[in-house]
């Protein structure tokens, strides 16, 4: 991963958690194994992690994750890598032991 | 606003709409009214709208809208001045009339 402020992203997977069932394994498999796995995504510009989410309408969310490549192409190629899929299985399977999560993918159109 | 590829936004301000009850009303209104309302935020660095949010995990949401600002303190400014006031009115009044929303901000941290 290299954060290259010379390239504005085009795309994003955002994910956010629910308040963990037990917060202390939930961060101990987060910061341990999923965040160095999701870093080897290939292509990926920004990986932001957001702990102190305030909300202003609606129930706040307990983590906040935003991952950014080029475009639409660039995060494609990373989610059908097999990084990509180890990622996806580790949340899915691993972290969402704990809680509930929300992902989606996002094309960010400039207004 | 000026989307400065320069700098990196440590502060975003995320909005969530669920699909709206009279599309073409909610629509409207959002281009016509709320978009040239926050373009005009002070220190706002780039403004993403997405309309066609995958969902990976979990519920899809109709329109996913992105703010960035340089730091915390410029959001915070932002929040606090006429424009945001006006802005914030708009969304929790005119348009919060045709759908819900869940409205966050978060600091963004590197991994």
């Amino acid at each position: 991963m290299s954060i290259d402020p010379g390239v504005t992203p085009r795309a994003r997977f955002v994910i956010m958690y629910d308040r963990p069932s037990d917060v202390e394994a939930f961060e101990r498999h987060y910061s341990e194994v999923h965040i160095p796995l999701a870093k080897q995504l290939p292509g990926l510009r920004r990986y932001t992690v957001s702990r102190d989410a305030t909300p202003v309408i609606g129930e706040p969310y307990y983590l906040v994750v935003m991952l950014d490549w080029d475009d639409m192409e660039a995060l494609g190629a990373a989610f059908g890598s097999e990084v990509g899929n180890r990622t996806a299985e580790d949340a899915t399977t691993n972290l969402a032991r704990y809680t509930t999560l929300r992902g989606m993918v996002v094309r960010l159109d400039d207004q």
